[in-house]
């Protein structure tokens, strides 16, 4: 395993160094890794499955915006050139019949030529512009996961596929709200504006100290719990839908893009 | 057949009441139909074909905004609630081997239920936009239909999928071109920013005065053509790629929706 760099060099490596660390053994959460590119969601499932999922992600767009999507048995593409979706990743989650069947870090034993696999948005992108704005990031100064919820929110299904929505949670101070607001809708293809603002209870989210994924985060006093979609929708309807077999990253370790942020921006 | 309505009774018409005139037969092309209210392209393939066009839509989100998606045999669904989208179009086109196989007013004759709907943004969308910003818009100016161009850019290819980008062109002011740019940019779901601004040679257009589809409009001094990608682009690739069968709206004769404008208007 290699070791892990620290801070500064994480930010300043390459995506294809990045993900060659991955390949070589590290596994940490990918946060602060390659600035100012796109991390990505996986969600891979087999070829008989892949319109329901690709369905379900136009149908959801906020948890799903789909980045790019390699056809069936391609392990390499566009968004990770000369790399290798396989083993890119830090950690690797795997599900079988609608039940998780534990993480990997590389899909080699696993893999078969019917596998399409589809990267989607992922946060990270508009937390970087949301920092520069000067609006803290609760869990980067923590140096924690981003904590993630299941909500009582059902997507609209698609297919066989259906479950709910689930989203991440940054404490925002109640003046830049609006900002958080605005900033964010600008990055419509990792997840945009946020679905909700306050009210957890609204969500069917009962302890925001628990989130069902991530790491929890104190909310400063004069901070809103501010709600996004997250990248974890689609394995959590591969959960609720029994789907036979799919693959996933574990959450907070991302597929590290070549893609660079600008590119996802609108005015 | 009805009788066409009067321009400002067209802008009030509900959603609804436009198609209940198209269905009653009323043909004609939809602009300046429902104010506030998007349009939409249509092209609908057998369910084999539906990955593809969903994942050419994927990749080339600028000509291909997918606003919705019907079930296979599906008529109706949240855009045209209470629709029937056999019949609520004024014109449609149909095409086989990859060849067009003429225009009708219904398609209630061939429809299958294997058949898969997809609804496009349309730029009609932002051209409401425009002409707030007191960004003129010539060929509703001049009362006809917008002109579209096949050109010589290769869309990214999907599956079975390939075939050329097709552009709808305006042209705009030269001191406003910047203005058109960034106002088109806050509606991606309807093509978003211009694809190319100026140099038509660049994109293989020989004559603006001779669209391939639509009409030519003039472009008055100090005026420059400017492209944005057009919803036409998957009936090019349906042409393109030898489809055994689909169906699609005539251009300019669109889907009007009941979604309203403003949903996809981003910062």
């Amino acid at each position: 395993m290699s070791a892990a760099p620290a801070r500064a060099e994480r930010a300043g490596l390459a995506p294809a160094a990045a993900r060659a660390l991955f390949r070589d053994g590290l596994v940490t959460p990918t946060s602060g890794f390659s600035d100012g590119h796109a991390q990505a969601n996986l969600i891979v499932v087999p070829r008989d499955w892949a319109f329901d999922v690709l369905l379900f992600a136009q149908r959801n767009p906020k948890p799903c915006p789909v980045l790019g999507v390699l056809d069936a048995g391609e392990v390499e593409g566009p968004l990770l050139p000369g790399g290798d979706v396989r083993t890119d990743v830090p950690l690797y989650t795997v599900y079988e019949h609608g039940e998780a069947a534990g993480t990997r870090t590389d899909l080699l034993d696993v893999w078969r030529d019917d596998l399409v696999t589809f990267a989607l948005g992922c946060s990270f992108t508009f937390e970087a512009a949301l920092q520069e704005a000067g609006i803290p990031v609760a869990h980067l100064e923590q140096g924690v996961n981003v904590p993630m919820y299941r909500t009582s929110v059902e997507c609209t299904p698609a297919g066989r596929l259906s479950g709910p929505l689930v989203v991440s949670m940054r404490p925002v101070p109640a003046s830049r709200v609006a900002d958080a607001v605005r900033i964010t809708s600008r990055y419509p293809a990792v997840h945009g504006a946020p679905v909700h603002v306050g009210a957890p209870e609204e969500l069917g989210i009962r302890d925001l100290a628990a989130p069902d994924f991530g790491d929890p985060v104190g909310i400063p006093a004069g901070h809103v719990p501010v709600f996004w979609a997250c990248g974890v929708t689609p394995q959590a309807a591969v959960l609720a839908s029994g789907v036979p077999f799919a693959l996933g990253h574990a959450p907070g370790h991302m597929l590290v893009t070549d893609a660079p942020n600008w590119q996802y921006q609108v005015p």
